[in-house]
């Protein structure tokens, strides 16, 4: 796996000192993600679980549309970004729907560059239905025990998390980049690539808020709920309820705040 | 200005309590971006100040391209978001380039969506000369001033600000968003609709993280300074030093980092 931090010079300054010493930093780059022979979007993301993400984002996008992933590949071809490790083909013999021309350039944290629309997002969507209900006292549980997931974010402070936990509260899967998006990404994509969708039985734990990209991508993989450390957005809220997730957010270990169901 | 917070019913549960009661969330909502007659993008934002947003989206991006901005108007016409106060068009009379066809949704932290390539973003860019030197123990007293520019943060802890400071750190312009990269891109509207660009002798406050395209709109805007309270990434510290500009992390009042210059 190529570096996912590096090491910058820093000026260390306080009122009573000032000095020059190493920093660990996250490593943020430009990946181009193909589907088939096309250029679906670019994103920042931190290097790492590549095939992940771009089948993860494929698959919560809607672009897969039900095809099936036959290989997975870095490919050097002409492209904007420098190097061949930033660009991932995902291949479906031509069985997914060739996705609508755009050229986009996708930030740390934004997942649905690319989408044509909020709506055409969710209307493929049916209401999770028999979603495990978990226990509230595990759902508040999950962020303490989601912390051994987070070396990155120990390291630099600078990524966000996201982690599959089963009905006990225990994680099953963790994912860091730059890009809270990007992190869901890689744990949808790993869970697509080893069968395990939907993710029936399955939470979601995210290190930051909920936003509507964040609920509407746990929707697609079929979580039954959406753990977040910080606070959800109206549209999150909303799309939480018509989904049938489960929503939490301001999970702090002993309290939280369930924002869906209503 | 339309509401930018929604009160929705929470269940409050902790070891000893569990009530329902209203709880104020940020309403996150998509805006498309027009130029003349051409769609640019479509953001996910925090309703307000949407002129200011459509205007600096497009200066920081590089849309305008030198045109001067003629009229702002929200508009009616056929669209995929629902109300005309989430359309906004910039006219320059046909005098800004027209922009590459595409087709995106950008999310709440997405502000580089439908760029071509992060070089042609910078390459644009001359580096920043004759930047104040900011005294360090003015960089690191900004945080703590920039507090009383963070009402919504307050209120739903769900928003980033974004506030443009002057030499003695004093705030000069606050804006608030979902979206970090909206937040930015409302000061550099403000500061543009006021003729107040390059933001000579100014510096820029984030709330969280200083990734790339938090750097990259900074420098497009002319700060001499970004102080971020979280970390930087690699790239961000790459693009500060090529840009001339001061790029602070971890700002705390009495402590912090200073990633730029090396």
């Amino acid at each position: 796996m190529r570096s996912r931090t590096e090491k910058v010079l820093v000026r260390r300054w306080a009122s009573d000192r000032d000095e020059r010493e190493p920093d660990e930093v996250i490593v943020e780059e430009p990946m181009e993600i193909r589907l088939d022979d096309h250029l679906v979007t670019t994103t920042m993301r931190t290097p790492g679980h590549d095939y992940e993400l771009a089948v993860g984002f494929l698959y919560t996008d809607g672009h897969l549309a039900g095809a099936p992933v036959i290989q997975v590949r870095y490919c050097a071809t002409a492209s904007a970004v420098d190097t061949e490790f930033n660009i991932v083909t995902v291949e479906t013999g031509g069985r997914a729907p060739v996705p609508v021309a755009r050229l986009t350039t996708t930030t740390s944290s934004c997942g649905l560059c690319g989408s044509v629309s909020l709506d055409a997002l969710c209307d493929r969507l049916a209401p999770i239905e028999g979603a495990p209900l978990f226990a509230l006292d595990v759902l508040a549980s999950v962020p303490e025990r989601a912390e051994v997931g987070q070396d990155l974010f120990a390291a630099t402070g600078a990524v966000h998390a996201a982690i599959a936990f089963d009905e006990h509260g225990a994680p099953v899967l963790a994912r860091e980049d730059v890009g809270r998006h990007n992190a869901v990404d890689k744990v949808v994509g790993r869970l697509l690539l080893d069968g395990q969708l939907p993710a029936s039985g399955l939470g979601l734990f995210v290190s930051g808020r909920a936003s509507f990209e964040i609920v509407q991508k746990a929707w697609a993989a079929g979580f039954g709920a959406v753990v977040a450390v910080s606070a959800p957005t109206a549209l999150a809220v909303e799309t939480a309820r018509r989904a049938g997730i489960t929503l939490v957010g301001f999970a702090r270990g002993d309290h939280m705040n369930v924002y869906a169901p209503a």
